[in-house]
């Protein structure tokens, strides 16, 4: 029983610590915010302890009639691992706590890459974070991207990346924060994300562009791919059919046309607030000319990093020493699909 | 044990029949659909028996790998109660075979009230839905302003009501539905919310406007009333607060302060598919000036009137014949609160 403590509840914080509760070799010790307001009153509805940084808080908290567990200097001796899931960048300070306490912690794609030892995608190198202090999980359309590439890498050797990333612009709680009627170019190319993947897959021939566009439930993203080789599309579908973590759903057939009818069929498939952790693949989209290929796959940004987060866990905490075992292990927890 | 069909599997149609298969006193034995998409293959998944219309569709449905129990005419014997959620009009058609086949049939708000011998709200005339043949449930927007008005009449005669509508654009999974950048005012005054508010509390003066924004989530109401008499503030608030169905959100304190932070919350708190059944009223909105009241509360157009379908089987079928007793019961299997 590893011994895990989340620090920070926001979107991806609050998804982790209920994927940690899913798991029989991992314990939930508590979650940290810094404010009083309806997600903490969603932790103590859920049970979960819920601590604050210092004895000040814990009057504010009270105030707005919300439990709280403890201070977290006084837990963190029961703590094995720490989730950090704190706000761009206050990770990299967090990590000083962290260090003075001797405690492995999981980072999130927010933070550089400096923070940590490895940046992680489970099935694109798990291994190589098998007992690592450190570790920093890549953010959610890196690692759609080292997915994606990990698989088709399987298929023949891959010589150029292209990717457009349609992203979208808030999270669906977020009504203070635009676009809310344009198309924003991120105007330093290559954006981020081709960086962001070489952390996860080493030294590849990739370029990335972005837009943001005025739509919170998912990003959009148009691949086009070089193969050093030709490629058969059966075989290609196949491969994506049978990798895991990526879904080809089979748009026409079923009328899943649109990032909203995805969201709608997660709704009613019964995930829990809605939670698409796959890769969803139009397999409408599926285009090869050539060597080259094109495809367009949906991203849902609150989830799809939550299974990372546990399998970085068991690798740090060397629970595992097998990717296909953890990532197993993760999927059957959290109801994580290969095919529909 | 009422054997129930549901006739329709959309918006309403899936959620009504997951309320049914929750209910002690309900059976349900199936549900009819026209199209093959993703909300059939998602009927397939929960195990519902899925109908068709007539044999020819069934081989359509199987060419998209959807699995037919059947056609409906083939089941009607076993059936006590059709709830139809079909589109629009058609209910209205439906309504020939059910009279053929002396079926007991509750109709949606989208149909005319003359569908119906009673157009219902549980809290607000259930008694008067008793032993009925053909009830209509009314619309979303129709049952929050009548439950609102039932609990406010509660305090103080009422002599006035205006309400204003804004309304939402399509429903979430819709991409293909505008406006995406406008406000598109409902040109006639009183909108028709103002007459079918009557069908169900009778005469009263109410005059409603509406308009359409650019959101999918739920739609928000901005009521004023004039009172008979002046009313105590917190009064009122008490008589909201221990109204069923309804939720005083403490929207400063957990900081809920728009539609968006209210679907999160629901997702927190793991509500399947995200449904508010319960009209959500924002506490810092109800202002009282002499015998005016202003306020403003949220309605989640998809879900709201779930517990009403399950409510009118009750009554039309008698298995209850007090509302607060099939209310209770209702909102037990449903986990609707009455606060937070």
């Amino acid at each position: 029983m590893v011994r895990i403590f989340v620090n920070g509840f926001g979107t991806i914080g609050k998804r982790v610590a209920s994927a940690i509760m899913k798991q029989e070799d991992m314990e939930l010790v508590g979650v940290a915010k810094k404010t009083p307001d309806h997600k903490a009153y969603v932790a103590n509805r859920q049970g979960i302890p819920l601590y604050v940084l210092d004895n000040e808080h814990i009057e504010l908290f009270e105030e707005h009639g919300i439990k709280v567990a403890g201070v977290l200097r006084d837990v963190v001796d029961n703590i094995d691992v720490f989730i950090d899931t704190s706000p761009k960048g206050i990770g990299e300070r967090n990590k000083l706590f962290y260090e003075a306490h001797k405690k492995i912690a999981i980072f999130q794609g927010g933070e550089k890459p400096e923070v940590a030892e490895v940046s992680f995608t489970a099935q694109a190198n798990y291994r190589d974070a098998i007992g690592k202090r450190y570790i920093r999980v890549v953010s959610c359309n890196t690692t759609a991207i080292a997915r994606i590439l990990v698989e088709l890498g399987k298929i023949a050797p891959i010589r150029r990346v292209r990717v457009v990333l349609v992203r979208r612009a808030a999270d669906p709680w977020e009504s203070k924060k635009g676009p809310i009627n344009a198309i924003v170019p991120s105007l330093k190319i290559p954006s981020h994300h081709a960086d962001d993947v070489k952390t996860v897959l080493g030294e590849i021939d990739i370029m990335t562009t972005a837009v943001v566009v005025p739509t919170t439930i998912m990003h959009m993203h148009i691949l086009n791919v070089e193969f050093a080789d030709n490629v058969d599309k059966s075989l290609l579908i196949d491969k994506l059919i049978e990798a895991p973590r990526i879904i080809v759903i089979p748009s026409k057939k079923l009328k899943l046309d649109s990032t909203a009818s995805i969201i709608e069929l997660a709704r009613d498939m019964g995930r829990e607030r809605n939670d698409i952790y796959e890769v969803m693949v139009f397999d409408e989209s599926i285009k090869l000319h050539g060597r080259e290929l094109w495809m367009m796959y949906a991203v849902h940004q609150e989830a799809i990093v939550v299974p990372e987060n546990i399998d970085a866990v068991r690798a740090a905490y060397k629970l595992c020493d097998d990717p296909e075992t953890s990532i197993k292990k993760t999927d059957r927890s959290l109801g994580i699909l290969s095919r529909l």
